[in-house]
């Protein structure tokens, strides 16, 4: 084999970084392969754009045949996104023996099990180290330590549009729709920025990382989802007060009979490192038995951050490729059907934000409708109401480890109440009880 | 090939946990190698010891000979430590035709350059995540992403005990001397603390990253090597009041035709992910051309997050010996001879401590003799003094970027006044110009 011949599907922005990264480093690449990699044939929509001055005319194509047919390309690298059609032609890629390289989310979290199996039972490769965290190494991380570890928990800063939203609101006290607006101007949100601030995105991401993390093959409608829509510039304050920051993060656990998967605005305490990932930046942390804490932290989105993750799993499967013991990548995946544990059944703190009538005996029913539901005050503040009867007053709490549904009770019952101006507000904290490998080990 | 084997020489703590996840693990590590990896000898001192219940009598020996000449054996792990007879070891095991994994930060400090020479002429790999960072996957990731990225600046808490200190001195208020027993009694430092405190370890850590990063040969005594022994518990309320936390950093920054490698207590925002890695954590902050900003942190040391870092190279060398393809990791790996800058003429700003006579006019001379040497002042604090002619006051600033040696130079005339009661102290703030490499991108 005298060169590893690559075909890309798509060629925007990632899919013209790894065309510069291959070609930059065309050498340092070849070494670590051993022999050189070459582009073959590139999907595009019109070649007349010329996006990348680097690739020949003729090398560009419209039809996916000249790449899939291509019997001469030995991996095929998507870039193009979406689920169709990148779903058919990387199955079709798949089944005439190439190996995979993609760093498309939606279609691991919408098809993952599928193609991991497709490919496993064909030997060919499937890397997908883009597809998380842009240039953030955590998909190669879970993947070599789980050689010989198991990991117990994970929770991510994994979307940079909801961290940037969130950054410019707690420290520079913006409005939620004026950080929306500022991170559209910036290019960081999309004209509808519902993926995004809605939670789905990450969804999609924690269905990854629960794959790899956890052995799970689960439906990404099973995450429980809640975005960063709801939450007021005020409660950046109030948080700020109990010692914490507000991160929208995607949170799985592992309690041996089901996995914990979520995603929702947490509270972390303000003096730990992932409390001050800032920006658009990401960031993801594990917990392995053996290994402990680790956090891999970074830019997680861009077209050159997700083209290094992109070319470094390009290398890893055309080395395995050139040496003829292809497969390992996918055999090393075991899926397996897992239990999603109820939101009602988490356990962890609260934050909790009641809006009420600022009346005599007001705070005496919240703590009692709380009891009643063995859900404890931790500390509590009111801020406002005074002399006016009927003044509005926030009361603002955290509480000890409750039940989720415990808690979610309580704020039914309370949210019906005459005292009560609107339906209350929560945001979980981050932590709980051991996940139960931990707790075993 | 059936299997792959392997020989240990040491089986301490590390070794023993190596052992641990290779026999917990063999399925699925077999899964990726594509063949069990089975322990053939183990050097030990002491068989009789039997540190390792899991091992049979018969796999002990006390004689090197029965590892390094065993032709039967694949790859040799190192876990022994110290730099004799560990590199004589290394290098017969390397002539012999067996790849290597060490987690020896020392030995590849002082013989890193002529180890991987003689691998590379000899084609087996070398591979040591285990040696810089704990469990935290940082070799690796410098060395994939690597691949198709050039790293400009890393900077990195890279020794646990000095993070403890610093740590309980900044958080608790403990004093220096406390914190370093509190240290010893907990495990975290030794008897002999000088090599950690003293930043002798960080500097040898230093020396194998920038051997990654920057492809650099050096010698460690050129690495610039100031500990955290002279800090004082003010000094951390001081930097506070800048906004600061001291850290003790190893920092490595490539200026095109030379590299900075200095290893000293730093100043860094007290927003940042980095100033809340806290405790014995480890940290590690790359900056790659292509990749941005990019930080890990996790367990620096430890018995099985070393074990889990070692694993992972076991799988690497093991899977690339099976598929008759080796060398590969070392050839990735290209030294060449760099010019370590000088520190004086490293550029960055400061934190500087004057402790004086409380005297008309003094601070009208620290402002002069530090703008005769090109040193201007950004922030300045008083503190103590008062009404008594030649009461003690410290004065307390902060600049903006200068030339070390500038700031040297001013420091010492300012020693010798006759208002100084003591030498002047001074930490670096992180951050100066761009690295050379990154202007020109």
């Amino acid at each position: 084999m005298s060169a590893i011949r690559i075909g890309l599907l798509g060629c925007g922005t990632v899919g013209g970084g790894v065309v510069r990264l291959l070609r930059d480093n065309a050498d340092s690449i070849a070494t670590r392969v051993g022999v050189p990699v070459e582009i073959g044939r590139v999907l595009v929509r019109d070649p007349e754009k010329e996006r990348v001055p680097e690739l020949p005319k003729s090398a560009l194509t419209i039809d996916e045949k000249d790449v899939l047919d291509d019997a001469s390309l030995d991996v095929v690298v998507e870039v193009m996104g979406g689920v169709d059609p990148a779903r058919k032609y990387v199955c079709q890629a798949i089944d005439s023996g190439k190996s995979i390289v993609t760093a498309n989310k939606m279609l691991l979290a919408l098809a993952g099990p599928e193609i991991i199996a497709r490919a496993a039972a064909k030997g060919v490769d499937l890397a997908f180290e883009g597809a998380v965290g842009g240039g953030i190494p955590v998909i190669r991380t879970l993947r070599e330590s789980l050689a010989s570890d198991s990991i117990t928990e994970l929770s991510g800063i994994v979307n940079g549009t909801c961290n940037y939203v969130l950054t410019r609101m707690r420290q520079n006290g913006l409005a939620y729709s004026d950080a929306v607006k500022e991170a559209q101007a910036l290019g960081y949100a999309e004209a509808d920025p519902t993926l995004d601030v809605g939670g789905h995105d990450a969804a999609h991401k924690l269905v990854v990382l629960a794959m790899l993390a956890f052995g799970a093959k689960v439906a990404h409608e099973k995450v429980h989802t809640e975005g960063i829509e709801k939450i007021e510039s005020s409660d950046h304050d109030f948080v700020a007060r109990f010692g914490y920051a507000v991160k929208h993060l995607a949170i799985g656990r592992d309690r041996g009979d089901s996995i914990e998967l979520r995603v929702h605005p947490t509270l972390v305490p303000r003096d730990t490192a992932i409390a001050n990932v800032n920006g658009v930046l990401n960031a993801i942390a594990i917990e392995g038995r053996a290994l402990g804490p680790c956090l891999l932290s970074g830019r997680g989105a861009g077209d050159m951050p997700t083209a290094v993750s992109v070319v470094a799993d390009i290398v890893d499967v055309a080395r395995a490729r050139h040496s003829g013991k292809q497969g390992n990548l996918t055999r090393a995946v075991r899926l397996q059907d897992r239990t999603v544990c109820s939101i009602d059944d988490v356990e962890c703190a609260h934050y909790l934000r009641f809006r009420v009538f600022d009346r005599p005996g007001v705070l005496a029913k919240i703590a009692a409708a709380l009891g009643d539901a063995n859900v404890s005050i931790e500390q509590m503040v009111q801020v406002g109401g005074g002399d006016a009867q009927g003044a509005a007053a926030d009361i603002v709490m955290t509480t000890h480890i409750a039940k989720d549904g415990d808690v979610r009770r309580a704020l039914e019952k309370i949210g019906k109440s005459d005292y009560a101006m609107s339906a209350p507000r929560r945001m979980r904290i981050l932590g709980g009880p051991p996940a139960t490998r931990g707790r075993h080990s």
